[in-house]
C-alpha cells in the first residue's frame, strides 16, 4: 500500500526545544523519520514523504508546503485508494504494529495518538475527507459517522505514543530499540529509576 | 482464569487532588474498580480484589494490607497457574483487550501502562515475582530474562492508560463509553476542543 508520511521541515518537534536545540531537533526528527519509512518499507509497503519542502530521503518524496490537511485531501482526490497516512514522529512503531492497522477492516482505520490526535490512518473510501486540526480523532470519528463511513480504532500503545513533549522521551527510551532510541541516548538522556516513578533523566552537560 | 485486582483503599488515586476531593475520588475508584470487575467478568474470568482493607464489593475480596508486590508474590506461591494480575484504574479496558492480553503466548505476558508501570500481567510459570515499586516494566522484564522466562509485551493503548495524573483523564473522555467515563462528565469534566490540541475542561464550579 501508499503509504503518506507527512513530514515538516519547518521548526521541526519545537515542544521539545527545552531539552533539545534547533539543530538538535532538526537531527532528531529525520532519525524518526528514517526509523518509520524503514520500518513501513518492511512490513512491504511503499512510503512516500509528503514534506512542506524539498528533501534529501531515500523514498520518493511530495512537496506540499499547504497546511497538512488540504494536502492530504487532495492526494485523496487524485490516489487510487487504499492509502494510508502515517506520522513521522512515532519512532515506537514496528512492523507489527503496522500489520495490525492494516489487517483492520473499516472503510477507514484509525490509530489515535495520546492526547487526541490522529497518528495513523488507512483510507479506502472517497467519500473521507481528513482535518488534522484540533482534536483530530474525536474529528474524523464524527466525520465517518456522518458520511455513513465504517471507522475502525486500531488499539496500540506502539501507534499511539507521539513524540512531542519531553515526557513522551521518556516512553521512546522504554520501549524503543530503533536509530531512534540510540540517538537519544547518545545524545545524553536515559531513564532514571531510583524514585518511585521512572523519570528522563539528562546528562549532566544538558542540565 | 482467576484475576485479582489490587485496589488501595488508603487515599486512593491521591494525584488526583488538584482536580477532585478526597470524597470524589473514593468514589471514582470505586467506579473504575467496578468497571474493570466488570470486563472481566464479561471476559469470562474470574475477578478476585485483592484490597488493602474489606470492601463491598459483588466480587470475592482478598484482604491483605502489605506492600502489593508481597500479597501478590504470596498469591503465586499458593495458586494455580496461570493467574491474571490487572490494575483496578485501567477504564478503558475492555473485552476485546483483555482477550488480546490473555491470548498471548509466554511463560508472562505484561502490559506496560504509560510511564514504565506494569498495568496487567499474565503469569504461568512459578519462575516469576513480581516488584511493582519503581520502573515496574523494565524490572519485570530483567527479572524474566534472569530467571530464563519467557515474557511478552502487549501492544495495547487501553491496558496502557491508567489513570494517575489529571492529564490521564482526558484520554478517559476522548476513549471511555463505560462507568468510570460517565461519572467524569456528571463531576463536570469535558473535553475542550477550542484550542490546537484537546485539552481537559472543568465546568465553571469546579475552577
Amino acid at each position: 500500500m501508499r503509504v503518506f508520511v507527512p513530514f515538516d521541515t519547518r521548526d521541526p518537534k519545537s515542544r521539545l526545544s527545552s531539552v533539545l536545540d534547533s539543530s538538535e531537533r532538526e537531527q532528531f526528527a529525520h532519525v524518526m523519520l528514517g526509523d518509520v519509512l524503514d520500518v513501513l518499507q518492511r512490513a512491504g509497503h511503499d512510503p512516500t514523504v509528503l514534506a512542506t519542502a524539498p528533501l534529501d530521503c531515500s523514498c520518493s518524496v511530495r512537496v506540499d508546503e499547504r497546511p497538512l490537511s488540504k494536502a492530504v485531501n487532495d492526494i485523496l482526490d487524485e490516489s487510487t485508494l487504499p492509502i494510508g497516512v502515517v506520522m513521522a514522529d512515532l519512532p515506537l512503531l514496528t512492523v507489527d504494529s503496522v500489520e495490525h492497522l492494516v489487517d483492520q477492516s473499516g472503510d477507514v482505520v484509525i490509530a489515535p495518538g495520546l492526547g487526541g490526535g490522529t497518528n495513523c490512518l488507512v483510507i479506502r473510501t472517497p467519500e473521507f475527507r481528513v482535518d488534522y486540526h484540533g482534536a483530530s480523532f474525536l474529528d474524523h470519528r464524527r466525520q465517518a459517522t456522518k458520511a455513513g463511513v465504517d471507522i475502525s480504532v486500531v488499539d496500540s500503545f506502539r501507534l499511539a505514543v507521539d513524540i512531542d513533549d519531553p515526557e513522551d522521551l521518556l516512553e521512546l527510551l522504554l520501549h524503543g530499540d530503533n536509530d531512534a532510541a540510540g540517538w537519544l541516548s547518545n545524545a545524553g538522556f536515559s531513564v532514571d529509576e531510583s524514585g518511585e516513578q521512572p523519570t528522563l533523566s539528562l546528562s549532566g552537560d544538558r542540565q
